[in-house]
């Protein structure tokens, strides 16, 4: 038990005051974790698009004054009554897909999308509908069950997965999110040995999932980004071939290159941007007959994709995931030993660090091209 | 071998001459069938909306003028040279989902959409980019590969499937289209036996996918139709449910009313109209997680359809099929022996029959409402 534990922790936060403002490092309050909750102490954590997405306020669902971040890796500091999952002292990820095990969704053996805390965790609150955050008198909101730019946070059960204590947690604090996700959007699509991919943005989704694209061993990965920089980043993940848009000829699009070049599409493609014009591409490559596209990437509000009818009549098939559709207790163990065993790479993601302090220009960084995935050191 | 054999046959076509006009029942001339093709003597043919379709014009990519037609049964006149699949007087089936067998799509064992007649298919003429029906000295086209608003016509021998002579070739003709189609959509999607299953439109489509749904055990299908008087067609084929979405409370949307009386969504959902809304009704319709919705209708050219990626990325996968996912010679022998064992309904789909010199009326019947399919007799 630690000496902490039962009483209000004062730490550092980085809290965003509003849409569209810089996150501001505030000393806050973190109540003590309620029945069925766990306290973490976040060492490390990642800062991704979803993050940006929602401070630069094109998020029209995100709720204000707010904790973002959602990518963390930490140390259980205490439990609240009930958790029998993880105990004090357990290195620990958040997880912002629950998987309570309970539910219709968990029970269906279809989905990682649990329904347990869903309607909470959207609005920003914990279960119980409160805040477990204060500063300067005001309750702060949650973010995404996560909240991982504090130094003290507070999880539900359901949404928190422990791990081997050999691995450093500022490394595989990335499988919060992005490796995850890319790896779980392949590896749970059947069919990928021995076929041909084609991964649509080159950020820390597209390069995981030509990672994990070369783990199955399909034959043919062609990477796409604009930015020619990223072409050795891509071959270096094990992209066959890489294609930057621009450098097309005026007018051929993306996607009738890609059948051309593949004598009629790409088994499978990925879109990793987020962008819906992109999803279209990345569907309208897919081969006639069987080819499946997935949409990983998330677009903002209110943006629609659209393709002809024909796409999928003629036997092309549009899905999706969410964190690529893995069960975060039951899956992300298994995956820190891949990674520890030298199986799944997470190191070459982490291109750039940050002192807590320098948050804000973890988020510049993401703009900058060169960077992959920046750490940040939260102690 | 018939006395016709090698010769040139006058008989009578349903021409139409240029899109949006009525067909006109002509003496055409139908040439021998070459090498790999077949000459069939039609004897009855369903008329279905794609017929309709090409007819208005609204098909960008029609050819007139041109023998409309491609749900039909009769008996083999003649066959050229290298036709070993059928022979002189076996009772046929023309296929316009060709299956050659020997071709990338053919051989994947992912798709029935066989790539070998499709190119001058699509362009109204024969393999050798010819055609064989001629009428007061001009070439008319093919249309689908089938043209069977002929008493004569010549085929690919990919495109033919010889059926039990003991089935009713004025019920059977109708598994040249709509009821392999949407017995096809049902049988060829795994998980359906014990799943809940939304029909959108109650044609001769829709109520295929509703008695399929029905024979595969589905444990809801709720059919849907503005026209009311479909449901009682849509329980007699085994629909637990009927809405019709004008008699919804003003301002509801049938995907929310149908994810609230579900708890959730669908498992399963069918588009059978071709319209681009109602394809994305049925697929937002579709349960969270898992929701599989087919798009089967064919949409007017030019038409898109849209949703918020967001469907797709919470687990919705929206697909389509053409001709069911069929492979014609290969499967419809079996749905044939089906119908005869009583297992495949056909002859209540018929609640209209016409002379072949009221083809035009077959066309209008479809509009009336009371009518599932039009049989026409070729004699």
């Amino acid at each position: 038990m630690s000496n902490t534990a039962g009483k209000t922790i004062h730490c550092k936060a980085a809290i965003c005051w509003a849409a569209g403002e810089e996150l501001k490092v505030e000393e806050v309050e973190v109540a003590p974790p309620q029945a069925h909750e766990v306290r973490i102490q976040i060492l490390h954590t990642g800062v991704c698009h979803t993050d940006e997405y929602t401070r630069s306020g094109k998020d029209s669902e995100g709720s204000f004054p707010v904790i973002l971040g959602h990518e963390g890796g930490g140390i259980v500091e205490s439990v609240g009554e009930g958790v029998t999952s993880v105990k004090a002292g357990d290195h620990v990820i958040p997880l912002y897909t629950a998987e309570c095990r309970e539910c219709k969704f968990c029970k269906s053996g279809k989905t990682n999308l649990c329904g347990k805390v869903r309607t909470t965790q959207g609005q920003g609150l914990m279960p119980d509908k409160t805040t477990r955050f204060k500063c300067k008198g005001k309750d702060i909101y949650h973010f995404m069950g996560t909240s991982t730019f504090s130094q003290y946070t507070v999880v539900a059960d359901v949404s928190v997965v422990a791990i081997d204590k050999n691995a450093p947690l500022d490394r595989v604090c990335l499988l919060g999110c992005g490796i995850t996700t890319a790896w779980g959007s392949v590896i749970k699509q059947p069919g990928i040995k021995g076929s041909t991919v084609a991964v649509f943005g080159c950020g820390a989704i597209g390069l995981g999932v030509i990672q994990t694209s070369n783990l199955v061993e399909a034959s043919r990965i062609i990477a796409i980004d604009t930015n020619p920089g990223k072409e050795a980043w891509a071959k270096k993940m094990g992209a066959t071939d890489f294609i930057n848009p621009n450098e097309l000829p005026e007018g051929t699009k993306i996607q009738d290159h890609l059948v051309q070049i593949t004598d009629g599409g790409l088994d499978y493609t990925f879109d990793c941007t987020g962008n819906v014009h992109v999803m279209r591409a990345a569907l309208e490559a897919c081969h006639k007959g069987w080819g499946v596209s997935t949409v990983i990437g998330v677009a903002a509000a209110g943006q629609e994709i659209s393709t002809r009818p024909f796409q999928l009549v003629t036997g092309r098939t549009w899905r999706g995931s969410a964190f690529g559709g893995v069960k975060g207790r039951t899956e992300i163990p298994g995956l820190v030993e891949d990674y520890l065993q030298g199986k799944v790479k997470i190191d070459e993601y982490v291109t750039h660090h940050r002192k807590f302090a320098e948050i804000n220009d973890g988020f510049h960084d993401m703009h900058t091209g060169d960077c992959i995935r920046c750490v940040v050191d939260m102690s």
